[in-house]
Order: C-alpha cells, then sequence, then structure tokens
C-alpha cells in the first residue's frame, strides 16, 4: 500500500526533459542528437576529433541526479550517458557516447557495479574496441552495507563513484595515457567505501510511493535504486546512526577499505534527495569528530552535499576514502563539471580558530558617564526638555492605553511610561548633559533597555540615527539646523527600517510634518524657538489627523474604519505630546535666560 | 492535524550544529566564537582590522540553507548571521558580524524584507554607525505573489535575495565604494521578482509537519518560512504551473519587476528543500522556452539549484531579473562562495547545436559481406569448426532446457538454440569466412540479434573481445597461439562485465580451463590440433565439474546443493559442447588434408 505522489511531474518524460532543462542551466554542456532514444550529454568543448586528452565517460540509469550528467565539464567527466530512471543505459546509447568524444587517446569507462550496466557498457566498450578506439573500463562497487558477497553481483557502486569520477576526470586533464588513467581510477575505486541510511522511501515517476518504512523506522545499507536495505532499525539520534554507519564502513572484519588508525581519509557525505543541506551539514558536523577521535583517522577533505541521489528519497550516505597526496591532488584538481563541489579543495586549518568578538570601538561605557557637575546653558535646556518630554508620556499613559485597547494590543501607555521612566532615571544617574549627542545616544540605550517590543526597537534606531547625525556634524554645542538634519535623518531610519511613510498611521505622521514645519521655519529665518514651537504644532495636528487614515500593520488592520475614525494612533499622538511638551520647555528656558 | 517528522535530526540544535558541519566541509570559512548565542560564519581571509573591501553581510532566520552561510566566501558575502530556525538573529549577533569584517572600506547589509530583520539589522547599522563604521543597508523584497501591499509589511524577501548578495559581493571584490556598492545592490534588487509553487508543507524541528496542503492540491505564492501561500490550486502539469507564475512575476498590472519584450533578464530556479535536482531541471527546460517564445525575452543565464530552501519543503520557486552587461559581469564574476551555482556564467550560445553522432569507423556493413566465393584452406577449416559447433549446440536443445528446469529459467536450450541456427543461417548469406576475425565478428553480431537476455549479451562480448584481439594481433591467417590469446581475452571480457570467475558455476568453468590447456601445451610445443584437442577435453571436465559448484547468482543460488549436485551447469555444458565439436571438426579437417 501507499500513497500517489503529488508532484506536477509524474507524466512526462523525465530523463529527456532533464537533460533539456540541463542544457539551458550550463551553457558548457551539450547533448547529442538522436532524442530520445541517445540520451548523452557531452561536454560542448570536447568532440572526438579533436580531443587530444583521454575522454572520461560514465553513466547508467536515470534518478541519481547530479550523478552523472552533472559531473560533465572539464577536469570530470566527458560524457555521461543516461538511462532511463534506475535503468541501464542502452549499448547504441553509450557507443554514441563513446564515439562522439574519444579521441586518439582513448576513453575510460567509470560503471558502477550493476549487472545491466556491467553487460551495456561492457558489450559497448568491446564493441568500440573493434571499431578500433582503445577503451578501458573500471568498475566500482563501494557498498559496506552487505557482508562480503560470494556471488557474481558483488558490491553496488554507490555514491564513492563520484569520487573516482572526480579522480579520473583530473588525471586525463592531466595529460596522462589511458592506462595510467585507468590505473588510478581502478585504485580510487579500491580505496572507497560507502553506506547509506533511508528514511523515507523513493517515489518512481508516476507511480506509488511504497510506505515500506513504518513510523518510527530507518533503513540502514540501502542501494539507490528503491531497493530493500540491508537492515531497518528503530528511529536513532544521528550521533547513533552515524556511529553505527562509520563501524560498518570502516570494519576490519569485511575489510572493504584499506583504512587504518593514522590514515588520512576524505569524506562525502551525500543526500539522497529530499534532504535538506542543513541536515547534511549537522551530519557532517557529527562524522568528522567522530573519525578523528574514535578512528583515529586525520580527515582531509569534506564534501557535503546531494551528489548521487535516489529521486526523492529522504538520508544519505556516508562515502570515506584513504587518501594519500596525489590522490588529494586529483580532488583538489580543477574542473568545470557544474556539480563537483567547490569550497572543499586546499588543507584544512589544524584546528579551527574561532575569532574573537573585536571590542567595541566605543570608549565610553556606562560606569564612565556620569551627570556633570556643571551644566551648560545647552545642558540645562536640554535637560528641561527631555524632563518635560518624557512626563509628557507619563501624563499620558492611561489616555494612550485607552487608544490603543480600541485599535491596538492596548499597551502603548504602558510601554511609553516604561520608557519614559527609564530616560527620567538613567538622565539623573549618568547622561552627559552637555554633550547633546551623547545624550541621545544614551537615550536610545535606556528605550532599549526599557521598553521592548517593536517600539523599543523604532525608538531605539530612532535615537541612534540622531545621534550618529548629530556625531557627524558637531563638536559639543548644536545649532537648530543640526537638531532639524539630526530629526530628519532619524525619521528617515525609523521609516526605512520601520517600513512606514507618512499616512500609514504611525508615529511618522506626527513627526514628519513636525520635521518639515522645523526645516523650512529655519530656512525662511525664523527663530529657532519659534521654529521648534510651529513645527509642534505640526507634530499634533499630524497626530489628530491619524484618526482620517486606514490602519496598514498589525492588529489595527483588522478594525473597522468607523472604529478607527474615533481614535488617533497612539504612537502619533505619544510622538506629538513628547514633542509639544519639548518645544514649550525650550521656549520657557529661553524666556527665562 | 499531522504527523511527526521521521528525523533522527529533530532534537539538536540545529543551527549551532549545522555551522559546525560548514565549517568542517569549507576550509575557507570560520564561525565567530560566542557561540551558542553569536551565530556568525565570515569568510576566514576577511578580518575587519586589515580588509579593504566593502563587506558584505546579509542574514536572517535559519532554515533557508544554504542560505546564507553559504554564500560566504571571496566574491560574495563576507559574513552571514544566523539567527534560529525562521527567527531573526538578535541585533548583538549582527553587530557582532559588522565589527569582525568591517574595514575602513565600510559594510553592506543585505536583509530580506521581513519586519523582525528589518528591526533588527537596522537597530545593529545604527549602533554600528554610532560607533564609527560606515553602514549601507538594502532591504530586498522580491515577492511578486500578492498585490502590490498598502502596509507596513510590503513585499517578502525570497530567492532574488541570492542574486543581490552575488551583485554586491562582485561589486565589492572589484574594489568599489560603498555607496556604489549599496547603490548596485538596490538596482539589482529593483530588477528581480519571485514567486514560488509548494508541493507540501515544510517541518519545523521537533515539530509536526502540517498536512494544511490536502491530496491533490499545491499552492502558489508561499513564502519561506511555512505561511500559508497565495491561493491553493488543483494539482496541474508543471507547464501550466510555470506559466501561472511567470505570467505573475511578469504581470503589467503590478508592474513588480520593469521587463518587457526584448528585454534581456537572467532566471533562477531555486528548490525549496526537498525537491530532486531532475524536477528542477525540468522546470528550467520548461521555463526558458516560455520566457523566450511567449514573453519575448532573451534569457542569458539560468541557475537551477536549491539556492534558498524552506527546510524540508516541497516545491520551488522561480526568480527573473533584468539583465544588463553590468549585472551579467557581476553574476559572472569568480567567488569563491560554495553554494553560488557554477558553469551557468558565459554567454549562451544562440541556439543549441545538437552534435550529430559520427559514423561508425568500421567500413563494413551487412550489405557489403558476402560469403567468399572461394574459400582459403583457413577458410574451410573454420566454416567445418562452426558448423560442427553449432550443430553440437542445436543438438543439445533437449538437456540443456532439461538441466536448466531443474536449476534455473528452464531456457538454456531454447536461447543457444536460437542463436546457433542465426549463426548457420547467417554464415550461408555472408560471413566472410577467409577472415577469421571478422567472421568472429559476424557471429557476435548474430548472436546479439538472435540470443537476448544475459547470455546473449555474454555472448557477444565474448565474440567482440576476441575479434578486437584477432584484428589486433593478425592480418589474415591466424595462428593457433593468436587463437589462443583471442580466447584468453574473451574470456576475461566476460569475466569482467558478467561478473563471474572460475567456480561460480558458468559457462567460464569450461573454457578457462580451455584456455588454460590450449596456452600451456602450445607453449609446450605441442602442434595446434593436438593442443587444441585437449583443451576441449579440459572443457568437458570443467563443465561435468560444476555439478559440485554451489550457485552464485540468479535462479540457482534458491537451489538446494542437493539438487544442485545431480545437475552441470547447462551453460557450461553448451559452452564445452561447442568448444569440443569445434576441435574435433578442425582435427578431422587437418587429418583429411
Amino acid at each position: 500500500m501507499g500513497k500517489a505522489k503529488k508532484s506536477p511531474f509524474r507524466f512526462l518524460d523525465v530523463v529527456t526533459e532533464f537533460i533539456e532543462g540541463l542544457v539551458e542551466t550550463y551553457p558548457g554542456l551539450q547533448y547529442l542528437d538522436g532524442f530520445p532514444e541517445v540520451k548523452v550529454v557531452i561536454r560542448a568543448d570536447a568532440l572526438g576529433t579533436t580531443y587530444d586528452k583521454v575522454a572520461v565517460i560514465s553513466g547508467g540509469g536515470s534518478g541519481h541526479e547530479p550523478a552523472h550528467a552533472g559531473y560533465v565539464g572539464e577536469g570530470m567527466l566527458t560524457a555521461a550517458i543516461c538511462g532511463d530512471v534506475f535503468a541501464s543505459p542502452s549499448v547504441d546509447s553509450i557507443l554514441a557516447g563513446i564515439r562522439a568524444v574519444t579521441g586518439p587517446m582513448g576513453c575510460l569507462l567509470i560503471v558502477k557495479n550493476y549487472t545491466g550496466d556491467r553487460l551495456n557498457f561492457g558489450l559497448a566498450a568491446e564493441q568500440a574496441r573493434s571499431e578500433g578506439y582503445k577503451i578501458e573500463t573500471v568498475i566500482v562497487g563501494d557498498d559496506c552495507a552487505l557482508p562480503p558477497p560470494r556471488g557474481i553481483a558483488g558490491r553496488r557502486g554507490l555514491a564513492g563513484t563520484v569520487l573516482v569520477h572526480k579522480v579520473a576526470g583530473a588525471a586525463a586533464a592531466a595529460g596522462l595515457a589511458l592506462a595510467d588513467v585507468a590505473s588510478e581510477a581502478q585504485r580510487a575505486s579500491e580505496m572507497v567505501g560507502t553506506m547509506g541510511v533511508a528514511l523515507s522511501v523513493c517515489t518512481l515517476p508516476g507511480q506509488v510511493t511504497s510506505d515500506r518504512l513504518g513510523p518510527g523506522k530507518m533503513e540502514l545499507g540501502l542501494g539507490i535504486h528503491g531497493e530493500a536495505g540491508a537492515a531497518v532499525a528503530d528511529l536513532q539520534p544521528v550521533d547513533v546512526v552515524v556511529s553505527h554507519v562509520l563501524s560498518q564502513i570502516l570494519s576490519l572484519e569485511t575489510n572493504y577499505v584499506p583504512i587504518t588508525r593514522g590514515n588520512r581519509v576524505v569524506l562525502m557525505i551525500n543526500g539522497l534527495g529530499a534532504t535538506p543541506v542543513m541536515e547534511l551539514m549537522i551530519a557532517a558536523g557529527k562524522i568528522v569528530p567522530k573519525l578523528q577521535l574514535e578512528f583515529g583517522l586525520a580527515v582531509e577533505r569534506v564534501y557535503t552535499g546531494s551528489f548521487m541521489t535516489s529521486l526523492d528519497m529522504a538520508g544519505f550516505s556516508i562515502s570515506i576514502m584513504k587518501a594519500d597526496q596525489t590522490l588529494l591532488q586529483r580532488l583538489d584538481a580543477p574542473t568545470k563539471a557544474p556539480h563537483w563541489p567547490v569550497g572543499s579543495a586546499g588543507n584544512r586549518p589544524p584546528a579551527k580558530i574561532p575569532v574573537p568578538l573585536p571590542p567595541s570601538r566605543s570608549t565610553k561605557s556606562e560606569e564612565s558617564l556620569s551627570r556633570p557637575l556643571q551644566l551648560s546653558e545647552q545642558g540645562r535646556i536640554l535637560e528641561a526638555a527631555i524632563e518635560a518630554a518624557v512626563n509628557a508620556v507619563i501624563g499620558m499613559r492611561d489616555s494612550l492605553n485607552d487608544w490603543d485597547s480600541k485599535v491596538g494590543d492596548g499597551d502603548c501607555g504602558s510601554t511609553m511610561y516604561r520608557g519614559a521612566t527609564a530616560i527620567l532615571d538613567d538622565m539623573k544617574k549618568y547622561y552627559p548633559l552637555n554633550d547633546a549627542a551623547e545624550t541621545v545616544n544614551e537615550i536610545g540605550s535606556s528605550v532599549r533597555r526599557a521598553m521592548g517590543g517593536t517600539s523599543g526597537v523604532l525608538y531605539n534606531i530612532f535615537c541612534k540615527a540622531a545621534y550618529a547625525k548629530l556625531k557627524a556634524n558637531s563638536d559639543s554645542a548644536v545649532t537648530a539646523k543640526q537638531w532639524a538634519e539630526a530629526l530628519e535623518a532619524a525619521i528617515a531610519a525609523v521609516s526605512k527600517y520601520g517600513g512606514a511613510s507618512a499616512g500609514y498611521r504611525t508615529l511618522l505622521d506626527a513627526l514628519i510634518p513636525a520635521s518639515a514645519v522645523l526645516k523650512e521655519r529655519l530656512t525662511a529665518g525664523d527663530d529657532s524657538c519659534t521654529s521648534f514651537l510651529l513645527s509642534s504644532e505640526a507634530a499634533s495636528a499630524g497626530a489628530e489627523s491619524t484618526k482620517d487614515m486606514p490602519a496598514q500593520a498589525g492588529r489595527s488592520s483588522y478594525v473597522s474604519a468607523a472604529i478607527l475614525a474615533t481614535v488617533p494612533d497612539p504612537g502619533a499622538m505619544a510622538a506629538a505630546a513628547w514633542y509639544r511638551a519639548a518645544a514649550l520647555a525650550v521656549k520657557a528656558k529661553y524666556e527665562k535666560a
């Protein structure tokens, strides 16, 4: 029993259409005419008659993408012969590939050990030889899941084959003769062992998904053609699973790979088709230290990705290959094959070197800050403005909460109150009031600690942006024009990161008109106090006007227009209130002075 | 309702463990100390104090792997800030990243448009600015699934962000100043539109999979955080699905991307986590011609893979970006980022150029073959040997079938009979008997046409391998030593591709002893006839000895040893019979001559 896989792809001639998409994606690849019977992907730049290197060809049934066509490219495969899903390609298809890319240096066929592939590639090899081509064949059987077989079938070819492709392709690209390329590939195939773990069974196109694996079960030692694994086990944590798999690959009893303590190895963690990169990387992070600490191996390279899949199977396989300098050189050699992994080459640092967090460049800390003993004139005015502003907010707590309960979370007043009282407390303790810029910065820090939520972050951004502008513009005394520029920068930052603009029913609907009027009046030549006061009237008018605005975000957007029209935006009202209170306080100070 | 996802990964601290695996895989990446609160992946070769290019930083919630950490590397991102799964990273984490990699040229933050990311990256940017760093921010919202939003949220950032990373990274690597890098990134973000199709819903680690999507349904216009898509539709063929998605991205009504007929574009087909490469490539193969023919666009680059995923979601998204020469240069520029796709760079050929099948180098064809009017002495002997051999097989049909019915399919006699009669017929018509090598080659072709099955392929391989050896060794007359070498080569090929060795209860158990004795007698100086005859006795003895061998493959391996001991392997018996008949015929001819 099972259920049909949900896919818009299931009724297509999948292999042909896969190849069509592949060559659209990679301009360096082409396919042989003769579709659909012949399905051969070749390097666009390597035609047999002129090709002066050993051609390296692999292939087999499809359903293992990116294998094998994704490994075609300079430095790896010269051609890939694609059979139908899980079916060996025909002798004619293989022969077509050999004829297309084989030059005078000859051709190496790399064949995964399955009876159909062995026979069809074998016959094609003999046929090509009888046509005068120089052909060698290497058969890869890297499976370590089953006890040593006594029969003809032998060990299956699995993901380790991709490493053999790379070694052979690099040897060929280096200009080696056919016999030497074949001998390096043969040696590589003898150095690699693979075993897999499946969490689901793959779905053949147009067929029904088997639910052979029950809930809470996994399959160990699976193949890549949907065949049953060597054993079904209870699902266990990834640590336990990989320990078991590593022990089996490196078993001294089967002695499948000649790897012993102290050896250098390369590691391939291969996703089976539907396994996310995150899970593969987590597996890699578990396997490497195990190989190092429990098995005493030096892990020289790690390849993590989906290299030899089984359609949409969930799970992964692990391949371990004994490495020496020559083999590492072949694996590191450049290739244009699009699916050979990049970034794994090169020697690994002997240990990870965690990078220390650089110390903050800001030289001040809260401890070093303190309220000046003597306030400058500007310091006194700033203090009065801040005090008036926060008191205005404190006095509005209930109104703000009331408005907010109709259109939002009902906590606007309480949140603003927390910020305001924190500012009041901190100012008494340590705000450096004679330095306006630093004081604005500290207001931001107070707000961040006390307020939380989106409004806390936005007011923090507001203060930090104003601070940066003030810092860049002025030394200590700040002119009205500089305040106006700081306000403008702060509004721009809140708009950018908060996403709101004028008319969005937010605090910006108070501050944007205020900023505009302030700039306008100063430019027109009005004095600072008048300009500030006029701009604060614009803030109040702007805040009131939010009643007529539709809501754009949060809970307000679910509230009817009729209700919205009865309340202004509490955030805008709060902003207008502190702005106006500050303006009035500044005016009072100037008049007194 | 739903069912728990089956995974050995679900109880882990997935993001930290992902990063540990990532840096094991890619030696060019490191992570910032300060784990687990700070999760920042950085280039191992770019520390802020000495870094002389603009730093490019991106990040956001995890669960989108390989985004963003997989794009860290020279020519792309300088650092990636990783939040928990689907959760924005903390301001402290972002600040740590900025401080670690930002040098005097400054830093560009590329932020996907989500409220949390915008606020946290925004606050970190302002904080970093106040510490003296030069910071610019570009917010990417490439979603085309929803109608133009009127609110604060805006369009979501999706896979198109990866293209913006690449453009910005390449501009920074080219040495541009911060303002110019930011302006190129901003422009790129305005040129790209994305929309997705989901076939399943993703599973959060440790949580239960939603089955929001019923059977036979797909979701259009999904996000990458498990949120519901814009619409649920009946599952349709991939052609129909991609047409719909392309129309929506390129809609003149929403006008999200400024792309019109005649424009050049690049295309990204992005798997959402559990979509096999095969399906993505098939989608690519459908989309490119549609863009060309239906929308009149020149598709300059195609990127197909899993670039910005949503955990294990099945499905894909399509991104289309308007391209000009500068942008293509940025996309094509080299990068060491391990997950930026390779092989898509460079200009596409104007049309695909199908490669013709090279004509076979073999100059003969069946029509040109004909039985010689006059047979040479060797031709007469060869004819007699072939005739005797096939008649022996024909005469054994019932015995072979009888033995095979006890240990196999019961058709060995019938299959061999088909091959034998075909040889007899074809020999009369056209075998070039004066040329021994070519005649052996033709026997292989007759067998391939008539026999089928594994035995047909193996006998074909046998003949092709013998032919290649004869052809290489001799001109026309073939010496006994050359026949012996051809036999040896043919046996080696059958053993290699068929997988059997001596003792596997196959035809090789007749032929291997025959070959050994033939070689041995000839080396000892015996005459050809005697050597051939003695070797044929060895073949018969070898075939009889198969009774005592265990079966290694096929149905025989399920048959008890007691039954196996009563019958020889029919394939071995057939091989011994034709070999002995041929030897006797040769001897008779020589005696007559």
